[in-house]
């Protein structure tokens, strides 16, 4: 029985985490940290899991995690991960860390923050279908949301070098930007309405651009522009593939099944669909190729708070301790 | 021309009364006062009347009306309109309240907001289908969304005195907790979800005791809860009511269509929908008897911040001036 | 290993059948009979299901269970299940009947249904939190939906005898309209609307009835509103209760905490919310007195197509074969 | 005064032009017509329009309006157009048709829809702000929807010849899909989703391609891919322009504020929101260079009904008939 620790387990990725690991047979949550909500009960803060869940929160105090936990989650804001993850790792536990300080290299990361990286390790990037490496990993960076469903609606064109230019168009439920009321939130805003946002500009870009490339043996222009719609929960990832060739739809085809299979996570879909992945770690993945044209659309649909971040985080914990891949996350959509 | 202004010009009220004056054929916006917006232009704080509205916001300053306005529509909290308003009428401009201070008597106010009331004046309710004495009003108090949405609904059963008992059970979009987001309003808690809340306190409880028991010959025990469903704009009103006696819906047909003849804005339907009064004036009103029973269930609809709020506000404006009630106020529903 | 049957396997109810009973350590599903659907995979009829049930539709052919199942789930339209369910139980074979064919009286069921009902058996209602006869029970009658959060939300006041009128305003998700597009369920008719249908004469009223009138030792006057509200899934009621005397609130709280205490699938909670409930068989449950009043708001939170369908079909077919009330059924709500 | 009909003012276009054609001041609408209603009120059609629009439907005879329309607009489907407009020009009426079947060249029309088109007519491409032809006009092909989004959004940047290939990225309010319900507009299937569909092979796509090239001096490659998403109205567009050259953004800027000025329905704004031009004609557009790039991402927001459809073909009518452009669309949005 894996024990496990969860650091910041307020906000939407905590409470999926703890939705995940409660369910999950080979995992005992042995810690739940976070500074507001010390003292208060699971079923207080996640009104979901009353008689489900019969744990507290307690404070923030990563040292005090060392000989209880053999895996700890760190589901902290970005930047504050740095803190944290050094210290868990040299006392021997495996992490995996749901923030972005651990996604790209240094100096990307520096660039991309414009902060300096005060704790760097080294790690595997957390997106078990392309990363071979994530078995008996000791940290794994679990992958953004965005890059998720972008880079695997992509990864068999990509690696082939077919793509010349991928501009991937999002569009993401809400909880993807937090648990705390925003403007953005705000119902009357959000409702009948769909709201481009960073449209040039995202954070995501940098870590979509190195799995392509590493995914491709030729270069790659990557664009990405994300969009907020009326969902609490879903990413669908339209992406406009402009291939270096003509594409030939059986090849197209081939490629897809070759790649999908045995990847217990991934189904292929003529039209994926966000009602068939939520609730579940599955990501649907589906494609067209343009008639006699040079452009394929990949489309693909994740839950954002599963396979877009705790379950994937679940899915590399199983294979970081050598478990089956979907122990605990067999569980059926919720259409 | 009417020349009108608005304190507090501001928040989800303000922004319709500045959309429905600034198409009154017989109204001039002379002022916008706003505390925080001041210095800005109405295209900027609402970007949906860019380009149709050309005017800036001023600081608050309600003396600097006297002998620039007419009327004044005083869209502030409840406990504010109170220091404004006495000013106001001494200037001899004459105000339409959107607050709650001038809704009830000193004593029932006082009772059921807990402060003093510092600035009382008599005041006219503004439900013009049941308060004839708004034509010539120099002070009127508009209603409450919900009141307007329960009267309006149950008036001619009250009327004769029908109805013993009466439990409004209303479903409010959330436009009506405000333009700032907060916990109700943040999209994930209310998709796909329906919010009770003051289930048994809520504050318009005491205004619509007061009308109901003015319009009925006998006293009438009154019961509210209000939902906030996902909508931004609309109040379903589901009225409960418990009669002294079995209803003939042969009766109770023919009262409706008596009280609803030649009131503009009051429309019979069988089941009145959010969709057919979104953006409008209307108030849709439908029925049912149970059968062979005692009880009438009323049904109507209307939208929060037209009929429930600025819309309202301007058919009492109208009706003080001596203009048509249906001035500026034609405007067809947005389904 | 039970080898459940479910008749009639398409349709939402079925899915969720299917759902549910995947996931159940002690069921092996033997058969799904469509008669529309025969021949397809689960995979291509339920999408959400590629990859997690490997399964195929047969045609309907009642007869051909036998020997095959221990029990079966009749999830086919209101008339229809009379013809199958006896067929069934001859062959020794227990039912759950989700159709509303065995909830009421022979008397009843011709009153409410107006046709002859041609294939009577005695069976037992099946809201387990009020009938201790389901263990064991041959032929359960699942009930309505709307009934299940009515009566669990108002059962401890009724049982006392103090509920002399009950008023139930329920909001539903349109999943209880079914899976063919209709137009309630037309987009742009329901989305930011809520439609009241059936105001006093919905089928699931004599149930109601029914159940209350068991439960409470002095007579109980009962109405039902139901609505339709933007939701997939989930059924929030609220009901207003009339009592034969003032409601102390401290004697409510003691009433609600001992009926509730040792039920698993009932939790308190000062508001219940749809969100904490979908996708599970909980049904939350809050109350208000009404201060130094005569009503006593009750609130219900159910997922319509589990604890109001299909994972309450499954808790009765556990207490039917003497399997613990839970399995399969502690899934976490998917907020 | 002029007379207009409208043959086929059933569905949500044909409501939204006797919505906006029953509040312009200088349109008498004298004839509506509908085969399946006729006969019916208009009130018990479009019960938003009940007290405000006075009138009945009658028997679809494109005859009978000669002599008594000044302009009819066919709102009838793709195919069927052409059977009918002939006549109409014929009788001397001028005619905006809102079906497909005049937008293209004969070859075009015949290729795209594959069927002949019998009833050919040369007319002017619908769309004023690029086609200064429309103005005299005695048959107006009014655009698409989805055209008319992208086209507006890139036609500076397109008539400069500045775009090489044009991605355009379309979110639709499901109101496009018509009024009858489908498994598409099946609230639970759209609700929390968004659903691509003709990925890469909409109708619209040559209508597209053919204003873009006519617009710029060098030919555009051009690639459009729609969804649907939860709204009842609106259509915003995401156009990916990838560039012969590097953008400067301050000359993009300058393009854009030039081409826009004078141009009344067409607003500059940072970020184009739905809801900013709900129930309007204007067509919100904003535009980002990416930093260092060769892609710029145009934006706009438009509702599909209104500037989609309705509102555009009374624009269209307005400057055939050499009245002002913004008569009787001078209504605010409804946000």
């Amino acid at each position: 029985m894996l024990r496990a620790g969860i650091i910041g387990a307020s906000g939407y990725t905590g409470s999926e985490l703890v939705r995940l690991l409660a369910a999950h047979p080979g995992v005992k949550i042995e810690a739940l940290t976070s500074r507001s909500l010390a003292g208060k009960s699971v079923g207080e803060v996640i009104p979901s899991l009353r008689g489900l869940v019969d744990l507290r929160f307690e404070d923030h105090n990563p040292r005090g995690l060392a000989g209880r936990c053999d895996v700890v989650f760190t589901s902290v804001p970005h930047g504050s991960a740095m803190e944290t993850v050094p210290g868990l790792l040299d006392a021997g536990i495996r992490v995996v860390d749901l923030s972005a300080d651990y996604r790209l290299s240094k100096e990307a990361y520096e660039a991309a923050y414009r902060k300096p990286h005060t704790g760097f390790r080294p790690a595997v990037y957390g997106l078990p279908e392309v990363h071979p490496e994530v078995p008996g990993a000791r940290l794994v960076a679990n992958p953004g949301c965005y890059p998720t469903g972008c880079i695997l609606a992509a990864a068999p064109l990509l690696s082939k070098g077919l793509v010349e230019r991928a501009i991937f168009d999002c569009k993401s439920g809400v909880s993807g930007a937090g648990s705390s009321p925003s403007a953005t939130s705000h119902y009357p805003n959000l409702a009948e309405n769909i709201i481009p946002y960073d449209v040039t500009s995202h954070r995501h870009v940098p870590e979509m651009v190195q799995e392509a490339n590493r995914l491709s043996p030729k270069p790659v222009k990557l664009h990405f522009t994300p969009h907020v719609f009326p969902a609490i929960r879903g990413i669908l990832t339209t992406g406009h593939l402009l291939l270096r060739e003509k594409a030939d739809p059986e090849r197209v085809r081939r490629l897809y099944e070759e790649w999908t299979r045995g990847k217990p996570f991934l189904r292929l879909a003529e039209t994926p669909s966000l009602a068939s992945v939520r609730g579940s770690n599955f990501c649907d993945i589906g494609w067209r190729a343009e008639d006699g044209g040079e452009r394929v659309v990949v489309l693909s649909a994740i839950d954002n708070l599963v396979k877009g971040a705790a379950g994937q985080a679940i899915q590399n914990m199983n294979l970081m301790f050598g478990l089956p891949e979907t122990e605990g996350l067999r569980n059926s959509p919720v259409p």
